[in-house]
């Protein structure tokens, strides 16, 4: 087998996320497309995760087998001219045959943009999320630490999701100011369904004194209820999934 | 009268420019919607420059006449409520009746981003050009000071434009690297049709070594075709206008 680790980048604002649709355009169905086309047979690509519409990446892994031997320092270059303009291949290379980016990746580092200023910027409607009221990030990072260990984070994600495992491990999540813009980063080994919008949507409720209970309390809950909103897609990004012990 | 000075920014992708056009979106036909409607009357704004399709503007300056007195510190907010988000009003301020957004307009900066990488970014297709082989940003810097002075540009103006005067003055013009983008900032009094993006495209070529001639000898020619490219709209920003002496 030739199995390839892709790595890639998109901005999400016009995808249906990355996994493929049958009526709706996806990056997995872009990216299936153009190798499918360069190789004149149907291929198919595996990715480290779904991401929801609107969601960016800026490195998101996808592995699959060529059908044969390809230069893989010209194949960013060869998927990218058939690629339309909001998804690139950034990188190629070999990988074992046990790889596999979904089940071999240890865990992910997210980050999420939030303009934080009384006037919206026409720049930023789909690259962050927008908050009118000025917020703190000093008290938000610190609130922040509060989601690093394991834990079950039942209380933090969508309604409705079904799975039977909902402890995860957070490994960092720091909070910081950029001028109008507030940066979260999150590094953990997994993440339920919309968690990390979950979380920093209750770090903001936490700063603006909308909470009943600590966030602390609000883990231990176990209760969705009891935590903020879920903030909107467009400020989410995959910074970087990892696939060696994220400690 | 209550003539009004007002700042706005917009994301220029999907405007063909300001200026206002029977059967296209512009910035100035969605301004005076909002502003028609929320006064009940129709009303006009005058800009202090047009701007071409995909262009962007970090502070667009226009002014209009209100056909009645309002809080001004509350208009922008009452306009962003009716404007779509790909434009925002920053800040309305009051101005005596002889001041003409256009005519008061004694300079501008510009400013250019150039993203320079062997692979092209998702998130700058509309926010930036794009240049694949490595360019010499500090080569460029050392070149653009060539432009600064008092000259007859018309070597740098898109062919077919008729304009008598072509003498401007550039006050400064910057080159720097920040990554993977090269940023260009260019102040001058005023500026030829398709001027910013001439120069920007012939400081590309000198660096790449496709001039035959020096900056300062193409100036000297009045000759557009050994200038350089013009380099696409996408990555030119108005970044500010100004009302007060430029020197």
């Amino acid at each position: 087998m030739n199995r390839v680790k892709i790595t890639l980048s998109y901005d999400g604002t016009l995808f249906h996320g990355w996994q493929i649709q049958p009526n709706d355009r996806t990056v997995q169905g872009e990216v299936q497309k153009a190798l499918s086309e360069l190789f004149g047979t149907s291929i198919q690509v595996f990715g480290c995760s779904r991401t929801d519409a609107g969601v960016h990446a800026k490195n998101f892994v996808c592995h699959t087998d060529l059908p044969r031997p390809f230069p893989l320092d010209k194949l960013p270059f060869a998927l990218n001219a058939m690629l339309p303009y909001d998804v690139a291949i950034k990188k190629a290379e070999p990988v074992s045959d046990d790889f596999h980016a979904r089940f071999s990746c240890t865990g992910k580092t997210y980050s999420y943009y939030l303009h934080n200023a009384r006037i919206r910027d026409p720049f930023e409607k789909h690259r962050a999320g927008f908050w009118p009221t000025p917020l703190n990030a000093e008290k938000m990072d610190e609130y922040a630490k509060e989601f690093v260990g394991c834990h079950d984070f039942a209380a933090f994600m969508a309604t409705g999701s079904v799975i039977e495992d909902t402890v995860r491990k957070i490994v960092s999540f720091d909070v910081r100011r950029d001028g109008d813009m507030i940066i979260f980063t999150v590094c953990g080994n997994g993440f339920l369904y919309n968690m990390v919008r979950i979380m920093v949507g209750t770090l903001i409720y936490a700063d603006v004194g909308k909470l009943d209970r600590s966030i602390t309390d609000i883990i231990a809950s176990k209760d969705r209820t009891l935590a903020g909103i879920t903030v909107p897609p467009q400020g989410l990004y995959l910074e970087q999934p990892y696939f060696d012990p994220i400690d």
